[in-house]
Formats: structure tokens, C-alpha cells, sequence
């Protein structure tokens, strides 16, 4: 179970309300690299998980980034506070709060309007945040390579963020956000490097024939033709003629089915009534539409 | 650009149709981790990416994932062929196109009323494809991270595909889509340690207060507390005690912000019209909805 | 900052694996009524709010709420436990496999495909958990409303999902589940009446002329047309004569914008090219495609 | 302005509940060819609209398409009406409510468990209605094209229903249903055509060398290449040479941009910085996770 | 059925088009806290609805949403009358148009481009309407407390978007509108309150043990400790104790499953196959990237 | 399957970067009527396809599409080039930074900090693309009349976005995928009246006494009455008077259902359990929270 206690785990010190640059702050509140994604992602994998390692991992890691979508929620808060209160109060001129909210040049009209100041579990453009952004599927040397790239993925977002404020206060806690994530990646890779073989992921070997061949699908003038260690070298077999990359089986390319007789006759009736006739000589619905044809009397032959 | 070649990279050879098999088999074609999704991913990388080497691999890498979703999509609609027919021509019996639509036991039914025995793309739940599934964010060393856990997560659901059917025909084209899967990941780990240094990723380093810090913030009876290399050796400081985990910066872990004047007074005048009096002893419409309320005159006093 | 404790808030003894009940637990794990949406609810409002009663018991019942997200998760799990290694191990016959993937009846298939068994973030349909399901607009007289509501909602689903097993170990965790939410109901209807005034909601007033009234909009046979409390009394004005449902404010009922002489033009120039003309005779792509039709020499010019 | 009449524009007679019938008829209520989508695509152009015969054809149809949305509700609603009574009462013995919530084989288990037998605005699997449904883009020459095709949809929609239900009552009103989706695509096709010209649409003309070619892009042994009145005669300029296919415009098929002198400086720091060296022979991840690595003491320089 | 007067409820007279005061009013068209959220909020009560007076009440209120649903739609539509035009005849020259569609300074620029001027049914960050933001569960005393908040949600909507704009016309119609909530409040408080008894909601009663008992789970310093009638008095039994917290039914406060012997060994099989070994001291991926291990040979063993 | 060829298929030069445009121009990469839902709706038709001639037009407009995907994915991404750098390498000061992310007056804020730069499959108010803007059904006279629909409202998009830039490069490769889609308009024309009969669309005819009557829904003052060829002539009989409108089957416009004996008895006990009393004068919840029953020694028993 979980406990609260009312200190953050890292102070936000905020200089001054600025509503625009807290609704790019929701990328990491509400937005698919952000802290609630991480917690969700590390919680759902822990709940699921047999190995007592890994769940005391997972639980360690979750409880921290529920902790950090608390940080991050307060610097949103913070710098909407000015908002908040001026939209609750309702006291400006009403041209005037309508260039306040409009001004910031990015969503942060729907933070105000709709949020009424508050930090909603939205990103950057106001789309809700939705678990289609988590990746678990309960296998862990999958799970934790996606833990790795998730982990990557949100230290770039803190880092941009960063660039993004002169605030003292909030850059220092923004970077204390992006510093654990590099701490996690690193507990991450470590869990993921004590499971022998992790590779290939999972139980099931890899067909010998097709495990080391690298099509090259991509050619033609236009664009650089470029060898290195992804499909280069003793371990890769290079396939780059194009009728050798098509059925690679031997077969014939194709799809069948063995149809029951009745499910045969069915498809032909239904084939017979929706023929596209390639001998037909259609007029056409565009044609009717058509300025030249307006002026003829197929038109409007009424 | 690109060009279609009307054989396929496999070939695909069913023993029978098949509508409840082909519901799980769109977990690959619309689901989060099938193919639409990888070749979404790849290619959003290629048309963005400045480096040569990258760019091709990601050109050939994309293009054979959309001839992947193409041998898939063959095996859905393979597998719905039957569906197809007896759906269009209706010529069964109400009770018996019933029961068949509904019998498969999963989600089959959308496929068949609603798709027409296609392959649509969805998941086998008939969730819609989004692109909230591609985490692409546009630096190589996240996003080739990504992909290594995306080629990890595929091969895992092929696996769990090829095990559900006896069919040798899709479990020989299911069985080179997911050893595909490997020889990708294999590309992509390439690609990624050939960026020297990759770790961090981005441009900016972490603080290193905090980059090796283990915060064990799940603890007590009822679970192992497990130390392994991701929170134990000398490259880690490990922190248990929870005072210590909170306000970790030395300040008093609350959150502020720097207000006007006017903002403070518009803030202070919505506490004042919005405040839940600690001292207020009111009655609450839950008690006027209990049941011993209702023997009471207060609640009907007409 | 947030805590986490290795015991449930509820022991969780499952007597059975059974992954049909399994999915049907997932409303209240991943679901729109279900414990994320709550935890997300309350934390979210608890973030911003300033009154420190409201933060208090925000924080709280957030915090409890975490702590039942856990309760749920783990009954999932424990309900999917065969399932998991049945997957993950694959050593079934593939026939054996797919009946029962497929043989539970509803959407558990997905949470095992795709989900490897775990506790995923999603509806007993397989739907995605969504911060749609989350309506906190940062005003507290609506938004404890709001949370009163969600905890009736929640109630009501844990009672059908009570109704739905003999498992004794279930049906206990769960019926503490469900009387939880009976208690934080409580708590957010004394939060709400200690706000005075709280109606009407916000600080801007109703217009007089129109907050008692009632537009009896539905009529005649067919159904019973009912006067009770809520359109009956004293304090009730029913508009029953269609008429004067029509522009109560006694205008013409039209809408109108005052152009500009420039956008006039333009508008004009739209109309001029884009008029569906009323006296037009044309002859139609649908009667290009009719029986009929087919046996005319319009049809097929050439 | 709406007004409501108490009798249903077709009456509805069921002659026995049956839950997993209601949740097919779900898709014509709230899935993407049903009778909301087909309302709101109405109403929101008529909304719009300022040509006043298509404003008040637009009005008529929308009031209908909502008036059917209560039709087929009711049809849902019945069909429910059982599984309503037996879910809130709660009196079954719990194996048997459980038994009786899974067994109709598709989704119909949400229906009963979140939406207690109720008429929810989602498709047949579950999955909430969504305005990106709705094609509306505000010129009518393309807005009536997409009216016409989705009124084909939804007729093809009920016929699949139709087949699906032997009771008379169901049949005779789904048979009215997609009668009158005939009838709108008839009332669609005239006001288009009654545009003049309607194609191409809008305002701006094609370039003339691009409009009449065809690309033949698809190729090769392994399907039909065939030719009929979509690419074939006077009217068409077939390419097949694939040289030919790319850079259409003769240019060097490449994409470039003009940066300034510091934009191309970041990009060349950048570039540098992140390059994946071809020559490199770089040690990776999958490697340290392979079996045979495993043996290695490369794996665990401890 | 429905029927469609072609005078709206009120009348609405714009002073001057604006596309940027237009895309802010899409919050109640197409937003979460709209008019069609209410409409078919209701309407799906109403076709579902058993009692004869809250199923009247529920077809006259919804039929009147609709009718504000097309009430705000016509503000929408005539603050972006201007913008219309131009889009639709292009005679501006291309740098002004760009700055007039981006100039607005929020999401307006989709409204324009992508729906060309009409009324779309997406809130004011462009996301689509999704009846994810519809909580109706089909039981009386759940749904009638849903819609009170539903109403109180509106109405601050309301209330914020008046204090937006100057124009009289806008502000007098968004104040009938928002008078219009408060009336349906009302109404809907009397049906809640008009079932006795109505709490706890639905059929089962709460474990009385756990049904007055607060959890205070967020403690420490850095926040006030606040006590009020949500959780003081004779009432409420506090409990502030953390190991009473957890394991409240007495037991471990663990999960557990009775697994057949079968199930076991493969899971046992499972864990033993994937096990994160704490003993090992595996070199990662992450240490391959670092910048000081590019300097040791282990990186590039070539 | 599908080959790549490294020229576009259209050659892409842009003048200068541009974030801003570059976020317009999202709609036809990620937006719904743009080149990915083209491929995809036309790639899901061809591989579900039997007909031979319209499966080889399919996979040519399918394959098509993709390689526009590409032209108009490199237009974002050259636009995008300068903000990809100065992003990446971080070397302006944060606040010069941040007046370049939200100064360009839309959405680019979301490429930029979420996306890097790059081409991200959104729409351009960062929307995610989702597989429900595609409406293929399974059946050629409707998925055809769909196509057509499409084309016409890619087309319009394509005519906006050229209006709203002078760059001549842009203008021209916007021009060319605007001309294409005229052409594939003209050829999914052909394709659909090749078909005949084609209308109705489907197997099952309509029920003649509805297929040509005109529902004169909305009506009286305040907006013309308009006849025209939609629902005039010969071929149309229109009702206008409203009680013919409802129950046009001649019933009593009701719903049913026949019941089990069972099934009305927990109805009935439902029912009961859940009046609304109309006799009831309850007070509520609403009245305890207004301003004058503050001043009521009702509110505050304690």
C-alpha cells in the first residue's frame, strides 16, 4: 500500500507565474514520456511480478516517479497560480482576460478555461493522457528494454524543458527530475543484464535462415547507400536484389486458403454481384459533375 | 518513394478459415506492438533523421515492416475468408449467421459486422490503431533505444501467436515475421552503441548528487527487500530512510511561487468564497438520502 | 511525496485462477469508474488546491486510493496466474492453447496475448484507460460534486462485480473495496456543505428569469407525461406551449454576425459558387447505379 | 430549436431479451456508421451551413438520423432488459449471474457490468464513440460526397444485422432503418449534382499534366495487373516505368531547405554529435544478453 | 422522435467575427463539460430509463441541451463567419492569410484549416468529443448525482467564458445558457432526493467496520494537518497509525492464489527461466555507451 | 511487397524553416484526411480485396499514398530543420528559446519539445492520428463511394494549405499531391460504376414504402422552407405534418419486449426500490448549499 507525506521529494522554488510555460511543463505531468506513464508502466509490472527482485525493483521505482509527478505537478501549479485566481475571481475587464488567456502563444488557454489553472493530465496540446502510451506485456527481458527506452525518452524531454526557463527554481528541480531518470535506466539495464540469455527476448528461438539477413529495401539514387556494423560485416548476410527479397520462403508469393465448398460458392456469388467490370465504359459521378459536362444534356436530362 | 510488388515477402498458406484465430492474429497488424505500429515508427524516424547511415537503415527497416503488415493482413483476411462470403450473400439462416458470428468466443464478431471480413486496424480487442503507440521523439539515442524494445515486445507477441495455432502454414509465416523481429534488433543495437558516448542519452549531464542514488521507497513485511546489482555495489548509494528521501535538495519540501499583489489578493479572495469550514457541523445530502433520515421531518418538509 | 509499504491494504486469498473473472475485474483497475480514475481524481485536485482542509483530505483519500488500485491489480493477477505461465512457458498442444485463450467468454484473450497475464491499464473491453474519464475543472463546489458521484458510480460496480463470484477471499476484498467508497463519499459531502454558499456553483449568478423554469420539451402519447418535485410546486414555471420555447428572449430566434464589408463580399462569393441550386433537374451518380438505369444507354456512353 | 414526441418514429417489438444480440446492435447506436455519428455529421453542417436549401435538407436529415438513434436504442434497450433487472437486484447465485454475464460470446459483458443494461454510446466491442468519426470539413462539395458514402455505410451496417436476428419485431424496424438511409443518399446525391461543377472540388483546378496519369505502382508476378476504365483509355496516362514514378517533376527527387549559417551550424553540431560511426565495431547489448556471450567473460568483468 | 423548429431557444446576435473567441467556445460544442456531453448524457438515461417521471424528465432535459447545443454551435459558427470566407475564395495573398489563421494565438487554426469554419465537435484544444466523457452506469441513484455534477461543471464553464468577451450578444446567450444548468441542478436534485432511501447508492449495504473510518494516509511535515466534519466528530473513527493502515482485515496483507500442481511448475519454470540474478555483476548496455568506457578496449573488441 | 526507392516522388525545396507552417502542414501527414489514412484505408481494402481488377488499383493508389506520405513528411521535416538543431544542441539562452517554441502562434510547441522536430503523426493540433478516421466497411459499392469522399476532402485540405504560404517550392509539391488526388478520385469513379447495379449499395432491397418519402423535420419560422431537387418532384413523396412523422409503421410508436416471468418480477423489484416519488416534497442537497438556507438552523442541526 502507499503513504503520503506532505513534503515533495524535491523543493519547487518558482520566481514567477507564467501560465505558457506551465502548459509545456504537462509533458512530463500528463504526457507520454511523463511521470505518470512511468509510475503506471513500473506499478502495473510490479503488481504482475514473480521475480522478488524485480518487484522490489518496480515498486522502489513506481512509488519514486508517483513522487515525481507530484514535483512536476506543483511546478505547473505554481506557475499557474496567477491564472487561477484572476479566472476564479472573474475581476478583469473582460478584453483583458481574453488577451491573458489567449496570449501565451500555446494551449494554455485550455489549462485555464477548461482546468480552471489546475495541472490536468494533458499534454502539451491539451490531448488526455491514455494507457495506449504504456508498453508492458508481462514479459520482462521485454519489459525492461522498454523501461531502458523510457527512461531515455523522458531525460530528453526534462533536458529540453531545461532549456526552455531562466528560473533558477524551476531548473533546479527539473534537473534533479532528469538526473533520476538517468539513475533508473542505470537499475534498469542492470536488472535486464542479470537475466542470462536475455537475448533473443523470450523462449522461442529465431528461424537460423532469416536471423542474421539484412534486406536492404531501400535504393536508388537520391539518398546515401550506407554500410556499417547494423548490416555489415561476417555476421550479416546482405540480400539487396529485389526479386530475391520477394517470397524468401521459395514459395510463390501468394495467399491461400482452403475453402469449404460452401464458403467457395459464396465467395463466387458475392464476386460475380460486385464485379468492377474492367470492359465497361462507366459514366461517372465526377463526369456529371464536371463544368464541361454541365453544359451538356446528360446532365440534367430532365 | 515506394513501390509494391504483388508478391509477398512470405508466403502465406492456411489450412481453414478461421474468424476467431484471425481476431487474435490483428494483435500484429493493428495491435500496439504489430506491424503498422513498426513501420509508423521507423519510418517517422527516417524522413527526420540527418544521419546517413541511419536514415538508410531506418528506409530498409520500415519498408520491410510494411510488407510485413502485408503478409499479416494476408493471414486475417485468409483466416475471415469464409466470414466474408456468408456475411455478404446472407444467405444462411438468421439463427445460424448468429451463432456463428458470436461463437468464436473473442472478438471476432466486430471483424465480421462491422469490418465486413477484413483486416481492419485494430487490436484483437477492436481497439483502434493510434499513433499514441510510436514514442519516436526525435533523438538517436532514445529513440534507437526504442526500437530495441519495440523489436523486443514484437517477437514477443509472435511467439505467443505461433503458439495458439496448429495451422503449419501461419505458424511458418508467423515464425519468420518474429525472426525478423530479432535480425531488427540486432540492426538497432548496432546503430545505437556505434553513437559513442550513447549513455546519457541526449547532450546534458545529470547531476551527480543524484545519478547513483537507489531511493528504496517500497519497504516493510509482506514482500522480499532484494538487493541486486541495480541497488547494490559501489556504484550505488542506497537510501532507506525516509526522512532522508523526502525534500532530498535540504529545503523544507514545499512548493512556491513568487505572486504579485494583485495575484495574492485575487487568491486570497477565492480561499474566502471557497472555503470548507473545518468548524461548519453540516448536514450533507447523504444524510437527507439515508434511509433513517428519511423518518425524519427535516427531509420532506412540505 | 509518496511511500510504499511491501503489505496490501487488504489481503487478497484468491481460491481459484480463472481469467474470464479476471477481465471483468479490470473495471475497476483500468476502467472509467474504476481506482486509477479515483487516485488520479483526487490527486490531481489535491495538487492544486489551496483550502488546507480540501489538500488534507485530498491528499488522503488519493493516497488510499493508490492503495486499492493495488488491492484490485493484485486480484487480477492472482486471478491470471495460470494463465501467465500457460503463456510464457507455451508447452501446451496449440489447439489446447487457443480454446483457452478463447474459451473464457469475453475479452480475457487480449489480457493475455497482449498482456502476458498481467494487470493491464484497461476496461474489461480491452479499452484503454483514458484521463477523459477525469472531469476536475479546479473549482471546488464542482468538483466535490464531481467526487461524490464518481464514488456513487464506483459503488455500484464494485456491487455487480461482488454479485459475480463465490469466491469467498474475492467477494470479501472486494466488499471492502466498495465500502470504502461509501466512506469517501461521506467525507467529500462534508467537504462540500462546509463550502457556504455552494449553490449555485462558482460566483457568477443565474439569471432570474430563467433558473425555475421548466421547458417541458418532450409531450404527447406514448409515454406518461409526470409532474413531480422536480417540475411540480411553488417554485417551478413549466413552459408547456411549444411556441414559447422558441426564443425566450423574445427575439426572432435567428443567429447573427455583424461582417465586415470584406468578409460580406466573400461570403457572397462562397454562395454564388457552392449553391445547391433549387431548381436544378441533375441526374445523380445514385441513378448512374441503378438497376434500372443499368439498362440504359446513359449509362454507358461510349 | 428541439422538441421531443413521446411515440418513437417506428415502433419497436422484441419477442425475447437476449444481451449478446443488443451488444451487436450496439454499432448502429455508438459505433462508427450508427445514427450518432450520423446526426452529428448532419447537424454540424447544417450548423454551418448558409446555402438555405441544403441548411434546412441538412436539418430535416439530422433530426431524423437522431430520431432513428432512439429507435435503435430501444432495440438495445429491450433486448437488455432482462440482464438489467437480474444485474441491479442482484438475486442470482453468483456462478449463474457470472455464467450468464460471459456466455454470449462477444462483449456484451460491458454492457452489463459498467453500463447496467443501458444503451451506451460505444460500437460492438466496446469502444467508446468518438468525433473523429465525423468527416465534416465545411465545403460541401466534399461534405455531401462524404454524406453519400457514409449513408452506404450504414446501410450495409443494418443489412449485416438484419441477417443476424430471426425475431419479426427486430427485423421490420432495422428494415425501416436502412431504408432510410437509402433515401438520404438519394436526398445527397441530388443536392450535389444541383452544384455546378462539383468536380473537381472547391475552388482551386488541378495541374493539368498530373491530373490524368495513372502510376501503375504495384507490379510484378503474384497478382492480376489489370487494366479497365480507372486506368484505362483516352482519358489516361499510364506510367508503369518506375524510373519514371519517382521525381515527377524532373527535379532530383531530393528534399532540401535553406538554412541560415547558424541553423546549419547547430545541424552540423548536431550531426557530429550523434553520428552512428559506419566504421565502428562496437560490442552491444544483445550481444552481452546472447547465451554463447554468457560463457564469455566479457559478461561479468566484475 | 424528434422533431426541429427552426428558431433557436434564444437568439444570437455576434457584434464582430473572431476565430479565436470562436475555437475558446468550442469547450461547450465539442468539450467534455458541452452541451452534446449533456444531451447524450440524458438521452441515454432517458431510452434506458423505467421510472415514468425521471424518464420524462430526462427527454425534456436532453431535448433541451440539443437545442443548446445548437445554441452555442451558431455563436461558433458566426464568430467564424469571417474566417469562412476567406479560407473558401483564397484571394488573400498567402503571408497574410497565415497570419490571420495563426494569429489568434490558440487552437483556431484547426477550426479554420481542417473544418473550415464550421462548428466541430472538438474541445478547444481540437481534441474530439468521446463518449469516454459520458459516466451514465444505469443505476438511478449513481446517474441522477452524476448529472448534479455534470450540471455544476457547466455552469463554471459557463461562468468563465462570459468573463471572456465583451460582445453583449455572446455574454446574454452564455448567460441563459449557464442560468440554464443551474434550473437543471435543480431538477435533478429533485429526482435524486425523491428516491428514499438513495445512499449508500444501489442495493448493498457497506461493511459496517469499515464505512465511518477516515485513513489518514497523508502525514509529516511540510502541510497542514487539518481536521472538519469530512473527517472529525462522533461520526468518523480516525485512524493516523501507519501499521493499522495496512492489513486492515487482520490478516498478512499479502496476495495469494491456489495454483493446481500443473500451474505451478510452470510457473516455476517461468521464474527459474527469467530470473534477475542478484548475485551476478553483469556489464550493460548503458555502461557500453558511457563516454569512459569508449575508451576501453571491451567497447570495441573488432 | 513493398520496395523503396530513394527519390521522392516529387522533389521538395523549401525557402526558409518554418515551424509554424510546419505544423499546418501536419494535417496531411497525421491529420485525418491526410496521406497516411489514405494509404492505410486504401492498403486495408486491397490485401481484403478478391476482385482483381480493383485490388491492382488499390495497391497502386495505396502505394501512391505512401510515397506522398513521404513528400509531405520531408516538407515538415525541412521546416522543421531549424528548430531540430537549435533544440538539440540547446546553445540559446532559455528565454530566447522559449519565445521561439511558443512564438509561432499554433501547435509547434508540440513538435518541438514532445517530437524534436521531427514528423510526428498528429494532426496540427497534435491530435495523434487514430485508425477511426478510417471507414472501410468490407463492401466495394460503399468502400468505393468512401474513397471518393476522401479524395474530395483531401483535396480541399491540399487548397487550403497552398493558400496559406508563398513559397514556391511548398506551393508546388502541394500542388502536385493536390492534383493527385483528383485523379484517384476519378479513378475510384470508374471503379464504382463499373459496378451495376451499384445503388442501392448491398444485397437487400428497401423497403419501398419508405425509400422515397422526405421527412419534413424541420420547420416554422426562422429560416426559408426550401424544395428542391433533394426532396421534390415526382419521385419524392414529403410528410410534413408531424403526427405522420412518428409511428410511420402505423403502431403506437412504443417499445416492447416480452418478458420471462422472472425477468418482470426483478423489474418490478427494481422499480419499486428506485422511484422517484412524484408525491415527494424532499428537500435536497441544493437547497442546503444556497446562500438563504445558510441563514436556516435546518443546515446546521449539530
Amino acid at each position: 500500500m502507499f503513504s503520503h507525506n506532505k513534503r515533495l521529494q524535491y523543493t519547487v522554488r518558482v520566481s514567477e507565474t507564467n501560465p505558457g510555460l506551465a502548459n509545456l511543463m504537462l509533458e512530463q505531468f500528463g504526457g507520454p514520456q511523463g511521470e505518470l506513464a512511468a509510475a503506471c508502466r513500473y506499478f502495473t509490472q510490479a503488481v504482475a511480478e514473480d521475480d522478488p527482485g524485480r518487484r522490489d525493483m518496480l515498486f522502489d521505482i513506481a512509488t519514486e516517479e508517483l513522487s515525481h509527478l507530484e514535483v512536476i505537478g506543483n511546478i505547473v501549479v505554481m506557475l499557474n497560480k496567477g491564472a487561477k485566481g484572476r479566472l476564479a475571481e472573474g475581476v478583469d475587464e473582460a478584453g483583458e482576460m481574453y488577451r491573458s488567456i489567449t496570449g501565451a502563444g500555446n494551449d494554455s488557454h485550455l489549462t485555464q478555461v477548461l482546468y480552471g489553472g489546475g495541472a490536468a493530465l494533458v499534454n502539451s496540446a491539451g490531448v488526455p493522457w491514455t494507457a495506449a502510451y504504456i508498453d508492458t506485456i508481462g514479459e520482462p527481458t521485454a519489459d525492461l528494454r522498454s523501461n531502458i527506452a523510457a527512461e531515455a525518452r523522458a531525460k530528453i524531454v526534462y533536458e529540453r524543458l531545461i532549456n526552455l526557463t531562466e528560473d533558477p527554481g524551476v531548473r533546479e528541480a527539473l534537473g534533479f527530475l532528469m538526473t533520476r531518470e538517468i539513475a533508473h535506466q542505470k537499475s534498469f539495464e542492470k536488472a535486464l543484464y542479470a537475466i542470462q540469455p536475455n537475448f533473443p527476448p523470450g523462449k522461442m528461438a529465431g528461424r537460423p535462415e532469416f536471423d542474421s539477413v539484412y534486406f536492404n529495401m531501400s535504393q536508388g539514387e537520391g539518398g546515401a547507400e550506407v554500410r556499417g556494423p547494423w548490416n555489415d560485416g561476417a555476421k550479416w548476410t546482405v540480400v539487396s536484389d529485389r526479386v530475391h527479397q520477394a517470397a524468401v520462403d521459395g514459395g510463390d508469393g501468394g495467399a491461400s486458403v482452403q475453402l469449404s465448398k460452401e464458403e467457395a460458392q459464396l465467395l463466387d456469388a458475392m464476386a460475380a454481384r460486385t464485379m468492377s467490370d474492367p470492359a465497361a465504359e462507366p459514366l461517372t459521378g465526377a463526369e456529371l459533375g464536371m463544368t464541361g459536362a454541365a453544359a451538356s444534356p446528360v446532365r440534367t436530362p430532365g
